[in-house]
């Protein structure tokens, strides 16, 4: 599939030769558009128009088949419900790729829809790839292949930067932000509609293409989340891809299961994202100065790379310090031999740790870097300078430094346009990026740390499923359910399943008092709600009192029977739950238990399988992780036998492909290890 | 002070005449540049060399005494131990203002503290106002008067923003920021170590300064907060202040050595922004945004202000909807009569909601916008479309909705170098913002929002003091403190104070059992810690025990007693605190209780006195504030018995001036009110 997928869209997007259906001569029509932006294209252009000689200055055909070649890909300038018998028409006669630019399609209703379902039918039945409908299109500055009619595109340059975005919109959003970073555009592909080519694919096709440096992705909902979750894993490993995921404010969905309501679709997206190795941001300037930042290359992965900042100026630097510090990000101390070091080339009364204050911008910032560099704290640097060319070059300070200084360099500066213009393009030519703002260069140098963390995870994580291919047997009610979890290596608190009152108060008599007596009826869900939960049950009275109050729950009662457990010594209770996401599959969700923490939703997501490594970095993402480690005088709990659990219900969700929902809630921890003191298991029908 | 303050700085920032001490005639030295930024000002310069007679082509003189007038303002471009004497005599014969640019001073060290010092007396002494130490100084493009040594800034534009930073370097990276943005500067001053003339002073100078439009304000650490808090309350009345405070993470180190300023507690710091009127941005560039918003003025005050998205291109209109509504700024439903309004204006098949997504950019904009604008819910127009000079013309479109629309405008949208600017020259010249990418539109409308609102809250709010020259007693233990509380309306479970066993066993007797039975020492202030705390007393022989367990205590106990105390109803925990902060004052505070929620940090901070206005709002800023609501069925807690209980621990903290800190923890809040069952007050010494 994948040396298919790259072959097909490699004639989509880089064709010899390219139609226009609908060519026109009028300039204000797309048609005449669509053949115009191709001045510049370095193939065969091929106008198609029943009427037309010429258009555009180019020998018009009056049909696909009346070519001299087949072409490698057609433009569709026709209404929506002329695309069908186009489409069709270059599919028989073995086009490689289509584009649609126009709308009409299911966007806009349901006749448009019964279109989208008929073009989606030639796809299918053809090899042809599709990019659209209802999209801007692509462009592609380095062979002048813009497949797009506004007229802005002719001005991109070529470079290392790829985009895919969901909006055709949202493309040209990101390009253009890209050109005004003086960062060039190897392809830019607005998605649309996607009834064939999607992100998935482009990025499978872009993460093979050599001069694609790095990948910058806009998403606005996932269909197969899944899918795009392993092509982004294997792309990542190749180069660094930057994600704009929009939706943070998307209500919750509302699923059955309080961890449903939990786990909300952008949580979920975020957390695959990342997961595959992915840098998420949240603007698209953002992602623009994220995708700069690797100009110069990725740092090595490591577990917590450290960033040196120079700064001309203390208040610039405080303010990346601040916002580094506020993304996690490492500006370690300094040590003693680099401050001597420095010390050397500064003038005394400067900060010397990092931050290194310079006070004033001066060509010794070189000198500076260069010792800064061989700190083995620093994996990175950050250089901030207001543009002043009377007192400092920053282009011969750069190309000075950059000799002697292997790790990635960050230039943050402001200035004058036509000055800083002009230090921003030589820079950059040279492969060192430079951004206007503090900010903006935090946001670069974060964007290479992030990646380098994410690099290290994987290095040391491998998600084997342990239970592969193992059956499992539908457990249906607590009991059962607890009793799966144990195989799985979670424990409860000892037990007994009790069919009667009989066999009730014998398992009392064994039992450690005060017990818990609850209702075991698998058509009962929510046990506490309706008087099936007593807890602290000491004495033969009690235990008779709560078998009564559960035998008069209303409702059928020939499969209720008991559960008689022994009380839990208290400790920090957490959420584990985990459920199969329509588009990602099956996800895991650790949180904090308790009403008040499930109140403010304090959880962290990933999919299944899991490493040890993806649970101890879940638990670092709990705002409340410090509950954890000895809370005010309490012991530490035992985080090995939480992170046990955590990838015991991962490979459970792995192997049990029935299991739509689990929710262990809540997941009892202390120092000596964790029991599961509530299971509810919902199955697929 | 207020009218001094203003006639003071206005000899500092708008002086008719300028000495520049240490003038010198090399080009390289600061002495030269200052002098040589002078030459567009349109007053006279006196350069002060004891040796030239001629300086940047002006008449040098040998001394501040020797020239013909006294000068306004004085700017010493002299080492930091040459100040202290050429600022004695700028005070002696009478000079207004004076800037030191130079460092030197307390941030380098104690020899530099010690001379900061004797700057300090000098200011002390007089009526002159200084601005600096170790500042780029201020710049004021409108009169061409650089108070500071970068040739940069005679390029800036004069215009409405007026900046004021705690740090030179970062008052000229929002100047330069604002000049990219094509927003004019009226005045931009860089505080530096603010000996003398600090960002309340300058606040208060620039809210009565009639040709200022908006003030930006940078703040690294705010030494007297409560000041600045009243001056800021006024000056949001008046115009809109925008504030980035720096320090979100742990940067006090570097922040010390800077500015030698003690950065303050970020949370209060926010707080108090916010509570006085002031919109708070996180970035530089978010600054410059936010200030550009209101060059049209601003929307009138308003509980919630409702915002209408008009876009070319759906994917970005996305965009801005996902900023503004993660902002909690509403984006409402437009009425039915406006959509049919809308709708002929369009085509058929787009989405004619709001956002209002127009397919592509066209001249229908304008109407679209018109109508738009008469829907009664919105207060603000947002339009995005990508710069199309062939499919739009921005300008005609927006000076033809101008005429029409009332309500502030904001153009988002994204072009090339060169055809863009063009738009945004002409557009911004009408006075309508036009911003470069989605969110930086979004930034600047959602400014307009936060902006109405905080008019709005104030409209409605009155903080008076309702216990003011009321005689407080000290409470120096739970039952003393819980008095005190009961006085200002907040109850406890009912209780006996206790001297001894009898007294205990007479108070047993008399209350509702199960009863909790407490530690009664001013000496123990953690009494859960020591054993001081028994719950869920029944019966006499558990008295004993417990009464037995507090007397074995260790340490003094001849004053020690014993607190029988009901057992409250199970609710939710709140906690209600309250902190005299050494920059800010009387600070309340509001968080989720219970151990979990602590970790979490879940808590909402303001300055007293509080109106119940306040209150309300800090209910909301809770994360986990659904849990008040009737949380999975639970009953909904009594809301305006908390808000009275805040109101009354405000009001408190302004009547006993001694009061240092008070804890009310669990503050216990079912639906029938609260009660405050655990109390902690500590007084100055």
């Amino acid at each position: 599939m994948s040396a298919q997928n790259i072959a097909g869209l490699d004639r989509l997007f880089r064709p010899r030769s390219i139609a226009v259906v609908g060519a026109s001569a009028s300039e204000s029509k797309v048609g005449y558009q669509l053949v115009d932006a191709l001045r510049g294209f370095d193939g065969q252009v091929f106008p198609i128009n029943p009427k037309a000689t010429q258009i555009a200055g180019r020998q018009s055909y009056p049909q696909l088949s009346a070519l001299p070649v087949v072409p490698d890909l057609v433009l569709l300038g026709v209404p929506a419900n002329a695309c069908v018998d186009a489409l069709t028409e270059a599919a028989r006669i073995g086009v490689g790729g289509a584009v649609i630019v126009g709308g009409g399609f299911a966007e806009s209703g349901p006749d448009g829809a019964a279109l989208q379902a008929q073009i989606e039918r030639v796809c299918k039945g053809s090899s042809l790839r599709l990019l659209g409908p209802n999209t801007s299109g692509y462009t592609r500055p380095g062979t002048g292949c813009h497949a797009c009619f506004l007229p802005t595109v002719q001005q991109f340059a070529a470079g290392p930067l790829s985009i895919v975005a969901q909006s055709g919109g949202v493309n040209l959003t990101l390009a253009l932000l890209a050109h005004r970073q003086r960062l060039g555009i190897r392809l830019a592909v607005g998605l649309g509609n996607a009834v064939d080519v999607d992100a998935a694919d482009v990025i499978e096709y872009l993460a093979h293409d050599p001069q694609t440096k790095m990948i910058g992705l806009h998403l606005e909902g996932v269909a197969e989340g899944r899918r795009l979750y392993d092509v982004l894993s294997h792309a990542t490993t190749l180069k660094p891809v930057i994600v704009l995921p929009v939706g943070r404010a998307q209500v919750a969905d509302f699923a059955q299961s309080h961890t449903g309501n939990l786990m909300g679709q952008h949580a979920v997206t975020v957390a695959a994202l990342r997961q595959a190795g992915a840098i998420v941001v949240d603007a698209t300037q953002s992602l623009v100065d994220a995708a700069v930042g690797f100009l110069g290359g990725r740092i090595a992965p490591k577990a917590n790379p450290g960033v040196g900042i120079v700064t001309g100026q203390a208040g610039p630097g405080l303010i990346i310090l601040d916002a580094l510090r506020s993304a996690a990000v490492n500006v370690p101390t300094l040590a003693p031999a680099t401050v001597a070091e420095i010390s050397k080339h500064l003038p005394p009364l400067t900060y010397l740790q990092n931050p290194i204050d310079t006070g004033r911008p001066s060509p010794l910032f070189a000198d500076v870097m260069v010792a800064a560099s061989r700190d083995p704290a620093i994996d990175a640097i950050i250089t901030f300078a207001l543009d002043e060319p009377a007192a400092i070059d920053a282009v011969a300070v750069f190309e000075r430094a950059r000799k002697d200084i292997k790790q990635p360099l960050v230039f943050a500066t402001l200035g004058l346009e036509g000055s800083v213009d002009v230090t921003q393009n030589k820079l950059q030519s040279r492969d060192i990026p430079a951004l206007e703002s503090p900010e903006r260069g935090a946001v670069a140098v974060r964007a290479l740390v992030d990646d380098a963390k994410a690099q290290y995870r994987r290095l040391i994580t491998t998600r084997t499923v342990a239970a592969a291919g193992r059956v499992i047997a539908r457990a249906l009610d607590e009991a059962s359910a607890k009793a799966l979890l144990a195989e799985f290596g979670i424990r409860s608190p000892r037990s007994r399943s009790c069919r009667n009152e009989e066999e009730a108060v014998t398992a009392f008599d064994q039992l450690d008092k005060p017990v818990v007596v609850k209702v075991l009826d698998p058509r009962i869900a929510h046990k506490t709600e309706v008087g099936g939960v007593h807890l602290g049950v000491r004495t033969a009275d009690q235990l008779s009192a709560a078998l009564q109050k559960i035998d008069a729950i209303p409702g059928d009662i020939s499969d209720r029977g008991y559960l008689i457990e022994e009380m839990a010594s208290s400790g920090i209770d957490l959420i584990l739950g985990a459920r199969r996401d329509p588009s990602f599959g099956a996800t895991v969700l650790l949180g904090l238990g308790g009403t008040e923490a499930e109140a403010l939703k304090d959880v962290s997501i990933r999919l299944a399988p899991l490493d040890r490594v993806d649970v101890e970095e879940m638990l670092r993402e709990l705002r409340g992780s410090a509950l954890l480690d000895g809370w005010r005088g309490a012991p530490a709990v035992d985080r090995d036998a939480i992170i046990d659990a955590v990838v015991a219900v991962a490979d459970l969700m792995e192997a049990a492909a029935d299991l739509r929902e689990l929710d262990i809630n809540p997941l009892r921890c202390t120092s000596k290890g964790v029991q599961a003191l509530d299971a509810l298991m919902i199955w697929s029908d």
